[in-house]
């Protein structure tokens, strides 16, 4: 996100948490170990205990932390901050307050309420198609910016326009809950994709492309069935927060990979922590798990209706075998109507 | 088709047009050419002179010549049978009739009407992530059966029950007209992501997901509003036909290998000309000119709504340079709220 706000005259701080000391130090030697560049010129670089700097005088925050990390790193912004201008959260997944699942943006107003009960959360979730890598490329891309409340209030206009370049396409959208589900749910989808890679591969066979396709449909499904009963919008799912997200995470990226280890034979906890150790985190699997209560939390009955979600979760923490989950799950998938 | 029709019990005649004896001599000798692998048991052959016997007391006729070839072949049908039993349509694309372009079940009962013009054409379009040589393997597949009018008129029970085998799941949907527009724009759409490809390609780039995944999204977002301007339903293209076949044909086939050609540079009707001497039709470029005369005939305003159909027509009528193209669509995107 630095590259288009850079390019639109803004001044960057980049301040990270106390586990980021290597990604800051190879920055400042020149080169973002991630996205392997150096980051545009003019972003000031901040290690943890200098937070109260980076914030001083921020327009707006944004915050990118894992969801695990999520709840601590933004309770510290909130006890430094004197106040807090708008945030934009780049966090996927949900977030535990006690044995309650929250979505990222009711863990952060929930925090938000201890720290200032009169105030109001100016709260805006990030989501559609986008891996930082090629967006630091320069790579079109589009993205969603999830607010609820008015358009005014939150001044979206003046948001949006500090971000939008011709490479990136920013798309304000009134559906919070869903954005930000969307964004969660994908990457527990992108696994199950991930273990039929997997499965198929370990079979020698490599064309299943109408399995993997009535996977991804069915994944959009039961996003946007999820997303609609917990109050937010299935247009959102069929959009680039859903579709587009999906597409994207299900052609590339960590949970894919780490399904796909699963698929082969792998033990989920073995190769979560094979790829951990390596510097990966597949954010997936813990998301996956915090979906389960979640849902039962609030919607107990749903899960009979999410056959594919129902079958990784079977694989991922019951130890079904992928095989017998996937073809129990694409015969179940014929009794949908 | 021929396997879960076989595995269901029921005969199979599979007959072949004038263009077909290869296929026709190949799997008589124990091997269907393009599926590579013999037919099931008892499937019987019939070669061009021999449609009266083939369609002789059928109970269900499939047609799935191409769209080039489908009003020929059905006239033929209709001229040597003596009544219609209802017809699944698996031809993906538009029909011309004189000046007027017609979707291929309009074509079909136009050209019902002129034989039989007091009867009523039963006729079903086939959509879906399908393709055939992975449904010959057994993969786990699930297709469409877009109907209209009368479920029990049409008894598509028993239709669907001939085909429902565990790896082959079919769901009746009663939207003929969102079944049949999304198999062929499926395949324009297809193109242009294969443009994509061939673009980055050239350029010696390897990761380009976000713009890839922005396309598939707005494919499906010109797919929806493209059907259900001409009655059908947006929920159809959110689904199996739209975006589970899109899915599908964007990550292999014909359509993708001819716009990847084009993105590197090839000249359109060279780069059509060189798949067809090697057997392979890329339907979508034909699909595409009927496409756009289809919709100015219908409703010429629309066109300006759907700006990645427009940047694949100017690159492969309109003689722009799929660099410019893409990227001027990638700008307009931008505008679309």
């Amino acid at each position: 996100m630095c590259f288009p706000l850079s390019d639109n005259g803004h001044q960057v701080h980049l301040w990270g948490t106390w586990l980021d000391d290597e990604l800051l130090e190879g920055a400042k030697r020149g080169r973002h170990p991630r996205l392997d560049r150096p980051l545009p010129e003019g972003v000031r670089l901040f290690h943890a205990p200098e937070l109260a700097r980076a914030i001083r005088d921020a327009d707006i925050i944004l915050v990118a932390v894992t969801s695990e990390g999520f709840l601590p790193v933004f309770e510290k912004l909130l006890n430094t901050a004197d106040h807090l201008p708008p945030v934009l959260g780049l966090t996927k997944g949900f977030v535990e307050s006690g044995e309650r699942v929250l979505t990222v943006s009711e863990g952060a107003e929930l925090a938000f309420g201890s720290r200032w009960p009169e105030g109001k959360l100016r709260w805006v979730s990030v989501g559609g198609p986008v891996k930082a890598v090629e967006l630091a490329e320069l790579i079109p891309t589009a993205a969603v910016f999830g607010f609820q409340g008015s358009c005014e209030a939150l001044d979206m206009k003046s948001m949006v326009n500090a971000f939008l370049r011709p490479y990136y396409r920013v798309f304000p959208l009134s559906d919070m809950r869903g954005v930000e589900l969307s964004s969660a749910l994908k990457n527990i989808y992108a696994m199950g994709m991930g273990i039929c890679d997997g499965l198929y591969e370990g079979l020698g066979i490599r064309y299943y492309h109408n399995f993997k396709a009535l996977l991804y449909n069915q994944a959009i499904r039961e996003m946007a069935l999820l997303v609609s009963t917990v109050g937010g919008r299935r247009e959102t799912v069929f959009d680039l927060a859903g579709i587009g997200d999906l597409f994207v995470t299900s052609a590339s990226g960590r949970n894919g990979i780490f399904g796909r280890r699963v698929g082969l034979g792998g033990t989920p906890q073995q190769e979560y922590d094979h790829m951990l150790k390596a510097g990966e985190v597949a954010e997936g699997y813990h998301t996956l798990a915090l979906a389960h209560r979640y849902i039962g939390q609030r919607h107990g009955g749903l899960i009979g209706q999410l056959p594919m979600f129902r079958a990784i979760y079977d694989v991922l923490y019951g130890g079904a075998s992928p095989r017998e989950a996937l073809l129990r799950f694409a015969e179940m998938h014929g009794q949908r109507q």
